[in-house]
C-alpha cells in the first residue's frame, strides 16, 4: 500500500507526486522522491523497481521478506534491512522495514509493524537546513526512529528484570522465578537478533570505507551506532544477569530444599523418641515395677516431654527448627 | 554415475555431448560445459580429471568424501566441498556435494545425498538471461539450492524445540525433556558443521580479494552468504536456547524434589504424631484414669483427629500439602 | 551551573574571564580556555556551543546525558563521555563528566556527580611545565582523575569479594552468601560499564592513527589506558571469581545437604530399630514365656540398647553421625 | 640414534651417505639430503648442527625436547615442531617429531614415539615426480603423516564417547559414566594439545607470505590445514559434548533422586498410615466396643487394607510407584 | 639499594663504576652500562633517572610498583614491567622486575622478589660471544630468567591438580575436593596475571614492527614468547580441568546421596514393615485366634523375619542396599 511518494528539493518539499512521475523527478538536479510504502505487494515493488531501476535481488528480498538486519551496497545504491520491535499485549513484535536508498531518492516499505513512520517525514519536513543533505539525511532519520523505540524495549525487560530479581530470594517463588527468566531470556534473545546485526552493519556506514552516498553524514551513523551499542550493551548485560540468575535460583532451591530437609529430620526424630518409648511402657513383661506405681503414668508421660523437649531445645539451638 | 553432461553457449543449451568431447567443447568461445555426477567412481573422476585438467589434490578430496566444507582456489579453477543436510525418517542424512569450477566448466558430483539438483539445471535453463553469466552462475545456483535446503531443517529443529519448551514447565516431564533436549543438540551440531565452514568459505567469493571467475556474480555470492548468516544465527539461537532449556529443566527437577520432600515431611509429620499419641494409650500402666472413663476412647480419637486436623491446616496454608 | 571560566597561555593562568569573552580569547596564539561546568542546563550548554562552535550531535548527547563512555572525533576537536563511579552510603553512584576539548579549549561539565575536579585544576595550575603543553594535558588530567577515582571501588569490591570467600566454606552461611555474591557480581557490572567502553576508546588516542590534539601527549593516555588495563582485569577477575563461587556454594549446599541427610537416615534406623523391638514385645501373643520371666523387662531393654548402641558405634565410625 | 641418512638429486634416491659426508652434498645442484633420527643424543644434534649449520636457538629447542608444536622460520630454514599422539594399551601417548628443514636438507628427529615414518621415505621414494619439488615436499610427506595419524585418535574418542551417550539415560550408570566422561575429556584435552597449535602454525605456510621455501607447496600444506580443520573440529565438537553430557548426566542423578524419593515417600506414607490404625486398635481403654466384636479383628484389618490399597492405588495412578 | 653497577664493552665486563661515572660510560662506543637495583627508593630511582635520563612517566611507574606486565617504548629506550613468581611456604609470593633498557643501558629494579638475578650477570659474562649483542641480550637474558621460573610454579600446580583428580571419585571427599580446587583456581589465576600480558606485549618484540634496538635479537625473544604460550596454555589447561573438575565433583555429592537416599529408604521400609505387623499383634481384640496359638508367637516372629529378608533380598538384588 502507498503511503506517501513526495518529491524535495534543497530540503523544501515540492509536492506529492504520482508513482508514474518518479523517473522523471529523479533525474532532475538537487531533488531527490521519498515515497513510503506499507506491506507492499509484489506489484507495487515491480512498479518501484521499474521506476528507481533497483537491483533484483534487493527487491527480491524485500518481497520475501523476513530478512536479517543488513545494509548492503547495489552500486552507487544502499539496501538496508531494518527490524523494528514492538511491545503488543506484552509480548514482542518483530517487524521489518526495508530501505533503498541512492542519491536521488529513498523507498521505505515497512512490513508486519504497528507504528508508522509519519511522524519521521514532519520532523524532516520541519527542518530544511537539515534535509538539504538530501536523501542520506532521510535514511538516516528513518534508522534512527527505528532505533529510538529499541530504548522503551529495552527499559520495559530492563524493569521485568528488576521485578523478578526482588523476588530471587523470597521462599516458594523460584518455580515462577525461573519460568520468568525464561520468558525473558526469550524476549532478550528476539531484541538481541534485531539489534546485533544492524550494529554490526551500521559500522560500515561510519568507519573504514564509506559508501559515497553517506561520506557527508558519516557522523549521524557514528550517532546512530552509538545508540545500538547502548542498547546490546543492555542486552548483554540482562542476558549474563538472567544466566546469573537461573544459577542462583537454583541455589536457592537447593537451600530452601536443605532447610526444609533440616526440619523434616527435628520433627521426625523429636517423634520417633516419643514412639519409641511410649512403645517401651507397651510392652507386656509381668515384671515391670513402674507400670504398678501410682504415678507411673504421669511421670512416664513427663520424661517423654522432657527428653522431646530437650531435643526441640537443642534443634532450635542449631538452626534446624 | 554420470547424471547429465551439457555444453552451453551464451546462455542457451547447446546439447547434451558425450564426456570425451567434453575437452574440445571446452576451448570453445562463451561456451561450457556443466556434468553432474553422482557417488562417482575412481574411474569416473580419473576421467573427468583428463577430460576438464582438475587438480590432482581436489581429485583426491572428491574422491575421499567426507570432507569439511570449504572453498578453494587452484590457479584459475575453484573446488568448493558442501554438506547437504536432509530429513530422512526423522534422522539428519548428511551428503556431500563437490563442485568443480572454472570459467568454461561446472562438475559436480554428489554423494550420500538423497535429493538431486536436476531441478536447479532446469531452472537455469528456463532463464538464459541469467544463465549467460557463464559458469559462475551454475555455482551460485548449485550453492543457493544447498543452502535453501537448510532453512526446512532450522524449521523443523526450531519447532521441536518448541514443542519442548511448551513441557518445560510441566510436571513429571523432566526426563523426556532433557533426553529430547540433548538429541536436539546433537541434531543441531549436525547441522552446525554444515553451516559453519561454508559461511566461512563463502566469505572469500564476496568480501576483499575476490577468484576473478566470480567476480561478476560478487551480488550473488552475497546473498548465498546473508542466507548462511541467517540460517548460522538461527542455530546458535536454538544451541543457546538448548543450554539454558536443560539449566532450566535440571531446576525444575529440584522445584519438584523439594515440593515432594515437603509433602512427605508433611504427612509423615501428621502420622507420627498420631502413631505417638496411640501409644500413649497403648501404655500398660495401672493407673491410667481415662482409660476406664466410659467415653475416653471417642474422646482420644478426637484429640487426635483434632490435633492431626490442625497440623494439616497448619500444612496446607504454609503450601507444603 | 558554571564553576569556573578561565583562560591560560604558556602555561602559566592569565584570569578567569566571563563567559561572553571565551570566543575572543579562544582566537589568541597559545591560549586556551578551559571551562567547568556542573549540572549544565540546556541554555548554559547553548551558550557554550555558541562561543565554541560545538557540533550539534556532541552538544545533544551533552545535553541528554545517560550516554556511554567514548570519545568522538568532530573536525579538530573531540569529545569525551567518561563515567564517574562513587561509593556514596554502600551504593554506588554513576555520574557523568563530558569533556570538549580543541586546540585552544576544554570545557568539562560533570552530572551527579559527588566529588569535583577543582583539584585537577589546582594540581595543573601548580605544574606550567606541563600544563604548558596546552588543552590535551587538561585533558589528560581530567580522565587521569577520573580513572583514578575507579581504583578504590575496586579495592573495595575485592574486599567485599575476600570477605565472601571467608565465609563460603562455613556452614550455614550459604543464603547469606549467594545473595552477597549476587549483590557484588551487580555492583561490578555497573564498574565495568564504565570502565570498558572507555577503555577501548582511549585506544583511538594512543595508537594507529591519533587525533593531530593529542599527538604530543600519546605517552599519557597510554598511562591512562595502562590503568584503565589494570582495573579491567581486576574487574574480570572478580567476575570470574564470583561465577566459580556461586558454583562451590551450590556444592557446598549439596554437601551439608548430604551430611544432613545421612545424619538423618542414621537416627532414624536406630530409632526405628528400638520401636520395632519393643513393638514385638507388646504383641499379645498367650505364649511369649519371656514375658513371664522375672528380668525379661530389664533384659529386653537391655537388647535394644546393646542394638541401638551397636548401630551408632556403625554410624560414628562410617562418619554419618 | 640415526636411523638413515640418504641423497636426493632431481627427485630420485643417489645413495646412503656418511654423515661427515653431509655438508657436502648440500652444495651440490638439485640435490637434497634426508636425514631421521631417533631420540638423537645431544652429541649427535651438535654433529647435525656442524653439518648442516643449524641455528643455535632450534637445536636447543630440540634438544629438550617438550616444545609446544611450532613452525619456526630461521632465515631461510624452517624449524617445525609436531606432536605425535598413539594410542598404547589404551591410553594417549603423545611423542614429538622436530623437523629442521631447507632448500638442500631435512633432517627429522623423532623422540618418545611409537611408529616411525619409514614408510613416509618409501612412498617418497616411490613417487619420483613428486620427490623432485625437493625438500619441501619431504617435510609436507612427514606433516602430512603426522596428521593423518590423527584420525584413528579421534575416531576412538568419538566412538568411547558415543559408547557413553548409549548409557547416559540408563539408571544407575551415572557413576560410572561421570568418571568416563571426565576421562574422556582428559584425553581430548591432550589431543587439543597436539592438533590447535599445530593448526595455527601451518597457517604461516599457506595463506599471507609464506617462507619461500615452501612457496611452490603451498597447495599441499592447504591440504594439511584443511585436515587440521578437521580435526580440530571434531575435537571441539566432543568437548561441547561430553560438557552438555556432565550436565544431562546431573540432571539425571537428579531425576532418579528424584523418583526415589517419590517412592521412599509413597511407602513411608502407606506404612505410617498403617501403623498408626494397628495402634488406635492397640490402645487400652475399657470401653472399646469393636474389641469385643466376633468379626473385629478381621473388620480391622480390611480397613487397614483398603486404606493402603487405596494410597497404593492413588501412588500408582500419579506415577510415584 | 644498589646491588651492581658494571661497564662493559664488546661483551666484556670493563669494571664496576661508581653510580656517578653512569653519565660518563653511556658516551662511550660499543659500551654500556648494567644497573642492578632492589626495592629501590625515590632517591635512588631520581639519581638512575638524572644519570639514565629516563622519561617521567615510566619512572613513576616504577616507583609506585604494582603495575601489569608491560613492555612499554619511550623514543628509542624500553620499559618493561615484569612479575615474578615464587613458592614461599605453600603461599604464591608476586615480586616486580622492572627494566629500563636503551642502546647502552640496562637497567632493572626488582621488588619483593625472593630470589635475586646475579646468576643472570654470571651467565651473561661467561658467554662474551652472546653479550657482545649489547644491552638487548641482557634484556632478554633478565626476561628468560623471569619467565624460566615460572615453569616449576605451573608444574606444582599441575601435580596439586593431580592429587585432587585422584580424590575426586573417593566418597566422602568431596569437601576438602572443592575447598582445594577453589583454592587451587585462586593460585591460577595469580599466575595468570602474571603471564598473559607478558605473554601479549613480547610479542610486540618479535613481530610486525619490532623497536630498532630489539631488532638483532627477534629470534631470542621469540624463544621466550614461545615459553610463554607454554606456560600459557598450561594454565589456561588447569584452569579449563578446575571447572570441569567443580562440575564433576558436585555431580558426585549428588550421586552419593542419591546413594544415600536409596539406603535410608530402604530400610526404612524394612522397619516400617515390622512395625506395622507387630503392631497388629498388639491389638486388643478379643478373637483374634492366633494368639491362643500355641507357636503363634514364634511363627508371627518367622513371618516378620521372611517379609523383612524378603524385601532385604529385593533391595540388595536392586542395588539400594
Amino acid at each position: 500500500m502507498l503511503i506517501n511518494c513526495v518529491a524535495y528539493q534543497e530540503g523544501k518539499k515540492l509536492n506529492s507526486i504520482p508513482v508514474e512521475e518518479i523517473s522523471d523527478y529523479i533525474q532532475k538536479e538537487a531533488c531527490f522522491v521519498w515515497v513510503a510504502l506499507k506491506d507492499a505487494t509484489t506489484a507495487e515493488l515491480k512498479q518501484m523497481q521499474d521506476e528507481f531501476g533497483l537491483h533484483d535481488l534487493a527487491v527480491e528480498d524485500a518481497q520475501q521478506g523476513h530478512q536479517r538486519p543488513k545494509i548492503e551496497e547495489y552500486g552507487d545504491s544502499l539496501f538496508a534491512v531494518m527490524h523494528t520491535v514492538e511491545f503488543i499485549d506484552g509480548e514482542l513484535n518483530v517487524g521489518e522495514v526495508d530501505v533503498f536508498v541512492a542519491e536521488n531518492y529513498v523507498l521505505s516499505t515497512r512490513n508486519r509493524t504497528h507504528e508508522g513512520f509519519l511522524g519521521v517525514r514532519a520532523r524532516c519536513e520541519k527542518e530544511p537546513h537539515h534535509l538539504v543533505q538530501g536523501s542520506a539525511f532521510v535514511f538516516y532519520a528513518l534508522m534512527d526512529a527505528v532505533v529510538d523505540r529499541y530504548f522503551p524495549v529495552v527499559v520495559a525487560l530492563e524493569t521485568e528484570l528488576e521485578t523478578i530479581e526482588e523476588q530471587i530470594f523470597t521462599k516458594g517463588s523460584q518455580r515462577a522465578n525461573i519460568e520468568r527468566l525464561y520468558e525473558l531470556k526469550r524476549k532478550v534473545t528476539i531484541l538481541k537478533h534485531a539489534v546485533a546485526p544492524l550494529l554490526e552493519a551500521v559500522g560500515k556506514l561510519e568507519g573504514g570505507r564509506v559508501p559515497p552516498i553517506v561520506a557527508n553524514t558519516k557522523d549521524y551513523f557514528r550517532d546512530v551506532q552509538d545508540h545500538l551499542y547502548r542498547i546490546n550493551t543492555s542486552i548483554d548485560s540482562i542476558r549474563d544477569t538472567i544466566s546469573t540468575a537461573i544459577q542462583v535460583n537454583l541455589s536457592m532451591v537447593s537451600i530452601d530444599e536443605s532447610e526444609v530437609n533440616k526440619r523434616l529430620a527435628a520433627w521426625a526424630a523429636i517423634f520417633a523418641v516419643a514412639t519409641a518409648f511410649v512403645g517401651v511402657w507397651g510392652m507386656n513383661f509381668e515384671h515391670m515395677p513402674e507400670l504398678q506405681w501410682k504415678y507411673g503414668y504421669p511421670v512416664s508421660l513427663g520424661i517423654v516431654a522432657v527428653i522431646c523437649g530437650y531435643l526441640y531445645y537443642r534443634f532450635k539451638k542449631s538452626g534446624w527448627l
